[in-house]
C-alpha cells in the first residue's frame, strides 16, 4: 500500500515527464525544426501545456497534496516539510486563478509575441501599444487574483515576480539597485577616458572563421569537464541551455559575424547554466522530482552562467592562458598580445542593446527596465509614453539615445509576452555571482590563480558543494547569506568592477 | 453545434498530435540525445504510448465513432465511408485485445530487445531463445484474440501482418515469392560468372572522405527538390525517415567506412520514403487527420524508397550523369570510367546480411525469413532449431553458410521485438516498385531518358498523381491494379533484373 507521499511523488514524476517532453520539443524547435513545422509544433506544445496545467491544478492533485500533508509528522525531515510547503504554495497560486483569465492570458501572450515581432520589424510602437495595454491589464488582474494565495502582503509587481525570484521585494531591489545607478555611469565614464588615453581603436576588423570558433568552443568545454554522454551541443538563433531529463542536458550557441568572441563567451555562459542544472540534488529520491531538486531562482541561475562567462572567461588569467591557443588556431594575433586579447573580452563600452552589453553597463539596462515596468504596472506611466520615457532614461543612465524604438523599447521580447518582473533577475545574477566569488576566494585563494593553472575543476567543486546542492532548500537571499555570511549587497560587484577597470587602466 | 463527424475529427486531431510528439522524441533520441538520457526518454515514450492507447480504445472514442457512423448517409462521399470503415476496423482490433495481454506484450518486446542486443553481441542464440519463445506465444495469443475482429478468416500469421500490409494473404505471397525463389538464385549465379569473365576485382580500396559524401548527398537532394523549409536532414546510426507534422519531415543518413556509396544511396532511399509522406493527401480536410491521409502499407512505402534508390540512383543513366561530379569532388576516378562507376552501384554479390544486400539477393533474404516465421508461428519448427534451419535455407537460397548466428538468425531486430509479419513488405516493395515503374514508362517513356536529362521532377509528378494522392483510399493490391491495370506480379521485377544484368554483361 503506497503512502500518500509515494502517491504524490508518482504524480509529480509524471508531471515532470510531461514538462520535459515540452522541453524536448522546444529544443528541437529552436535547433533543427524546419520553418513549416511551426504551426503544428505550436499545437503540440499547447496540448502539453493544457495537460500540465490540468495536472498542477486538478482537485485530484489537490487531494494528493492534502493527504501528504495530513501524513506529515513534525519529526519528519526538514526537506519533506519544505517540499510540501512549496507544493502547497504553487497549488494555491494555480487555484487562485480564474481559468478564464488563464486562457485569456495564454492567448494575449501568443498574440503579443506575434504583434511585437511585426511591430519591431517595422519599428512601429503604436502598432504594439494596444497589445501591451491588454497584457498589462491582464497581468494586473492576475496579480490581484494571486494576492489571495500570497503568504504576505505584496504589490502587484512583487506578486508577478515571485515565480522567477521567490520572495523578492521592491524594497530589496531599491537597496541593491541604488548603488548601481549611482556608481556605474561614473565607471563607464572612466572607461571612456581610458579608451581615449590609451588611444584604443574601435574593435578590430578581423573575424574568426566558423570552424575555428567551433573548435575553440569544443576545447573550452572539454577543459571544463563537458561529457558528451550527458550533454548535447547544438546551434540556435539565440543561445540557450535546457534540461531534458535527469541525465540529458543541452546547450546551444551561435556564431555572430564580426563578433569573434561571441560564440566562445556564449558557450561559457550556457555551460554555466548547465553545470548548475547538472549539479542540482538528484541522489536522494526525496529530491527528485520534488521541488527541492529544482533551481532556486532565475537570479541564482544567472549568477552561475555569469560566473563562468565573466569571472572566468573574461578574466586576465584566462586571456593569458588562451591567447596562445587562439593565435595558433587562427594562425596570427590580431590582438597584438595577450593584453589586447584580454581587452577584446572586455570592451566596457555602453550600447543601446541589452543582450550585447558588457559587465559595466548591463545592470543599467536592467535598472531602466525595472523602473519602467514599475511605472507601467503600479505607477501612472501610460503605454503611449513608454518610448519617450525609455529614451530619457537611456540618456540619463547610459548617455545614449536610441534613434529608433527598435533599438529602444521594442528590443526585448519579455513585455511582448507579458513577462513583467523578470528583468531584475539578470542584474541579481551579477550581484550574486560577485558575492559568491568573494566567498569562494576566501576559501580557495584568488580565482585567477586557479584559472592560470587550469584548475577550474576546483571552482566547480566549490560551487557544487556550496551552491548547487541546495536546490530550492534555500531561496536566493538565504543562499547568499548562508554561503557568504552576509545579506546580498551591491558592493562586491562594484568592487570587482573597480578592480578590473584599474587593471585595465594600468595597461600591459 | 458540432456534428458527430467534427467531434470525431477533433479527437483524431489530438491523437495525431500525441503520436507526432512521440515521433519527435524518437527523432531526437536517434540523432542527438546523449546516452545518459535513454532511461528518461523511455519513460516519456511509455507515458505517451499509454495515452495513445487510451485514446484509441476508450469507450468515449468508441462512442464518437458510433455517433459518426449513425450520422453517415449512403449518399455521403465515398472517402467518408472508407475513413469510418477503417477507423471501425482499427477500433475493433484494439478492443478485441485483453489489456493484460497488451501490457505483457509491451514488456516482452522491451525485454526481447534488450536480451537480443546482448545475445547478438555475444553470439549466444541460446540466451535469446526463451525470450523468442515468449514472444511467439504472446503473439499467437494476440492473433487468436484479434481473429474475432477480422472481417474474414485469416491465419495467425496473416492476422499479425495486417497492420503492416492490409489484406495481405499467404496465398498471394506464395504466388509472388515462388518465381523469386525459382529464378533469383540462377540470376545470382549469372552475376558470379560475369564477374569471373570480366575479371572483376573485389570492391576498390578507395573511400570518400566524409565531407565529400556530405556534399554529394546535399547535391543529390537539391537536384530532387529538397526544401529545407519543410525537411531537416541529420545523422543517425541507422538511416530512417519520419514525419513530425504536416509540414515537418526528417530524414537521416550515416557514413559507413569503406562503403563510399552507402550514404548516397541511403539518402536516395530515405528521401523516397519522405517524398511519399510529403505527397500524401492533405488539402481536403476530410483527409487529415483521417486514415485516408496515411500511407497505405509498408510495402507501398518501401516501393517508393526503392524506386529512388534502385530505379533511379542505381541506373546507368544516373551513373553517367553523376560520374563527372563524383570524380571532380573526389579529385580522381577510382572507378576507371562511368561503367565502372555504375558497376560500383550494382555489386550483385550475395552476402549474409540483409541490410547490405543488393537488388538481386535482397528478396531471397525475405523469402527465407518469411518461411521461417511461418514455420515458427504456424508450423512445427521449435525455436531451438531456428539457427540450424536458417543456415540450411541460407545455403539453399544464397549459397552461403553463416559462420556465426550473429551473421545468421540473430542479425535482425524484428523478431526480438515480436514483429512477425513485417518482413514480406520489404520484398513487396521491390515488386510494387518494378510494376509501377513499368506503368510509368508506358506513360512517360524510358525512365533513364528522364534521368539522363535531369528531369526527375517528371517522375515525381507521375508518382504524386498516380500513387501518393490515394493515401489509404486503396490498399496495396488495389493501388497496383488501378495504376498498372494488372494484379501485382513478380515478372516485372524479374524482367527488370534480367535487363540490368544483360546490360552489365555487355560491358561499357
Amino acid at each position: 500500500m503506497a503512502t500518500a507521499l509515494q502517491s504524490l511523488q508518482q504524480h509529480l514524476h509524471q508531471t515532470r515527464l510531461l514538462g520535459s517532453i515540452s522541453s524536448a520539443l522546444y529544443f528541437d524547435q529552436n535547433t533543427v525544426m524546419p520553418a513549416a513545422g511551426a504551426d503544428w509544433r505550436g499545437e503540440q506544445l499547447a496540448l502539453l501545456a493544457t495537460q500540465l496545467h490540468e495536472r498542477q491544478s486538478s482537485s485530484a492533485y489537490a487531494d494528493l497534496v492534502a493527504a501528504a500533508e495530513a501524513e506529515l509528522h513534525p519529526d519528519d525531515p526538514e526537506p519533506r516539510h519544505r517540499n510540501l510547503a512549496l507544493l502547497r504554495l504553487e497549488l494555491e497560486r494555480q487555484r487562485a486563478l480564474d481559468p478564464a483569465l488563464v486562457a485569456a492570458l495564454a492567448q494575449a501572450q501568443s498574440r503579443g509575441n506575434a504583434i511585437w515581432q511585426n511591430a519591431r520589424q517595422r519599428n512601429d510602437f503604436a502598432a504594439f501599444a494596444p497589445a501591451l495595454e491588454t497584457l498589462l491589464a491582464l497581468r494586473a488582474q492576475q496579480a490581484s487574483q494571486l494576492q489571495a494565495a500570497e503568504p504576505e502582503l505584496r504589490s502587484p509587481w512583487e506578486v508577478l515576480a515571485q515565480p522567477f525570484e521567490p520572495d523578492v521585494s521592491k524594497a530589496q531591489l531599491q537597496e541593491l539597485f541604488a548603488p548601481l545607478r549611482a556608481e556605474l555611469p561614473a565607471l563607464l565614464d572612466r572607461a571612456r577616458c581610458m579608451d581615449a588615453a590609451q588611444g584604443r581603436a574601435a574593435s578590430p576588423e578581423h573575424d574568426l572563421p566558423e570552424p575555428v570558433q567551433e573548435q575553440l568552443c569544443s576545447e573550452l568545454l572539454a577543459s571544463w569537464g563537458y561529457n558528451a554522454e550527458q550533454c548535447h551541443r547544438a546551434r540556435s538563433a539565440h543561445p540557450f541551455s535546457c534540461t531534458l531529463g535527469p541525465g540529458d542536458f543541452r546547450i546551444t550557441t551561435r556564431v555572430v559575424r564580426g563578433q569573434p568572441l561571441s560564440a566562445f563567451l556564449a558557450t561559457a555562459h550556457e555551460w554555466g547554466h548547465s553545470l548548475y542544472e547538472q549539479g542540482l540534488p538528484r541522489g536522494d529520491d526525496h529530491w527528485f522530482p520534488w521541488p527541492l531538486g529544482e533551481a532556486t531562482s532565475m537570479g541564482v541561475h544567472e549568477s552561475q552562467s555569469l560566473f563562468w562567462e565573466c569571472r572566468v572567461a573574461r578574466s586576465r588569467a584566462f586571456a593569458q592562458r588562451w591567447h596562445p591557443r587562439f593565435s595558433a588556431v587562427l594562425g596570427g594575433d590580431p590582438w597584438g598580445g595577450e593584453f589586447g586579447f584580454w581587452r577584446a573580452f572586455n570592451p566596457l563600452k555602453p550600447g543601446l542593446i541589452r543582450v550585447e552589453a558588457d559587465e559595466l553597463s548591463y545592470c543599467l539596462h536592467i535598472v531602466l527596465r525595472y523602473q519602467l515596468e514599475l511605472d507601467l504596472l503600479e505607477g501612472d506611466l501610460p503605454v503611449a509614453e513608454l518610448p519617450q520615457q525609455w529614451n530619457l532614461l537611456m540618456q540619463e543612465l547610459l548617455g545614449l539615445t536610441p534613434s529608433t524604438d527598435r533599438e529602444g523599447c521594442l528590443q526585448d521580447i519579455h513585455w511582448a509576452e507579458g513577462l513583467f518582473g523578470y528583468f531584475p533577475s539578470y542584474a541579481l545574477g551579477h550581484l550574486i555571482s560577485a558575492q559568491l566569488a568573494m566567498a569562494m576566494e576566501q576559501a580557495l585563494g584568488p580565482i585567477e590563480t586557479q584559472i592560470a593553472t587550469a584548475q577550474e575543476s576546483a571552482l566547480q567543486r566549490w560551487l557544487s558543494d556550496h551552491v548547487w546542492l541546495w536546490g530550492r532548500s534555500l531561496n536566493a537571499g538565504e543562499l547568499v547569506q548562508r554561503v557568504t555570511g552576509q545579506p546580498l549587497r551591491a558592493e562586491p560587484f562594484l568592487a570587482y568592477l573597480r578592480g578590473k577597470l584599474e587593471r585595465l587602466e594600468t595597461g600591459p
